[in-house]
């Protein structure tokens, strides 16, 4: 397909393949690749990746937000969502969504043998807190804490 | 798929079937299905439907936005996005987005014989006018009028 804006082929944009994340966090996520739509587009008030998860890999670390919203649609391939109600595996055509200030974080993990792919948008919010609740996951979000970068539970940097 | 929320299946919906349009603009467009993922997943920010438009039927009638974006992503089938620029035909796997204030009207019209199924997601905005820049579409929505239902250009009430 031969597009142009405001139309676009995901295919014709190079993917982001790398992760703000820390190690040992960074290679439980990567490589992974992120086609950023919306940016291509133009669009601000929320994002759209068309991510690709390769098997063994997770989307991000389980986490919840205070202030975004996010939504997950499988386009190809299946993976687990795992929340505090348990794990679910989501094929393609099923989608997910996840309310701010939930407080129950969420994740998704590539188990299958093939690669999963997937949309996902999400708003954005400048007072945005973002928190980790698995036990081996020691990060932190909080743009009043280190920039908003990435910090350890207590604040302190990597 | 048997899933639970944070998770859904797009199947288990009934799907929204009418419109707020009055005629001869309602008959454009119906009957066409939007599931609205969003509302049942409890997101608040933005919404997010699933839309199967059958041959010969538009999505909308070609408009723009004053606050809201609006982001569409074809999962079968094909449509043909107009806009300022023209047409193009977007199939599957194609997308788009419609940043707020262009003075771009957009809208997809089904000139296939197969229904098109695409997500949509827009945020949401409470000061959104929306504007119909067709001579043949005497349309408009404005919260300051008409308690933002949709009126004619002038402001008259349908």
């Amino acid at each position: 397909m031969t597009l142009r804006l405001p139309a676009l082929d995901p295919a014709t944009l190079a993917p982001r393949t790398d992760s703000g994340y820390p190690e040992p966090y960074r290679s439980r996520v990567l490589p992974r690749e992120k086609r950023q739509l919306g940016k291509a587009l133009g669009l601000q008030q929320f994002g759209v990746n068309l991510t690709t998860l390769p098997p063994g890999k997770e989307s991000s670390m389980r986490h919840w937000h205070t202030h975004e919203e996010e939504f997950v649609y499988v386009l190809e391939g299946e993976v687990v969502l795992r929340t505090d109600t348990g794990e679910q595996v989501l094929a393609a055509g099923a989608c997910a969504g996840f309310p701010a200030g939930s407080g129950d974080g969420h994740q998704l993990i590539n188990r299958s043998d093939q690669p999963a792919v997937y949309l996902e948008v999400g708003s954005r919010h400048a007072a945005d807190v973002v928190f980790y609740p698995d036990a081996d996951v020691d990060m932190h979000v909080d743009p009043a804490v280190h920039q908003g970068r990435f910090t350890r539970r207590d604040g302190t940097p990597y």
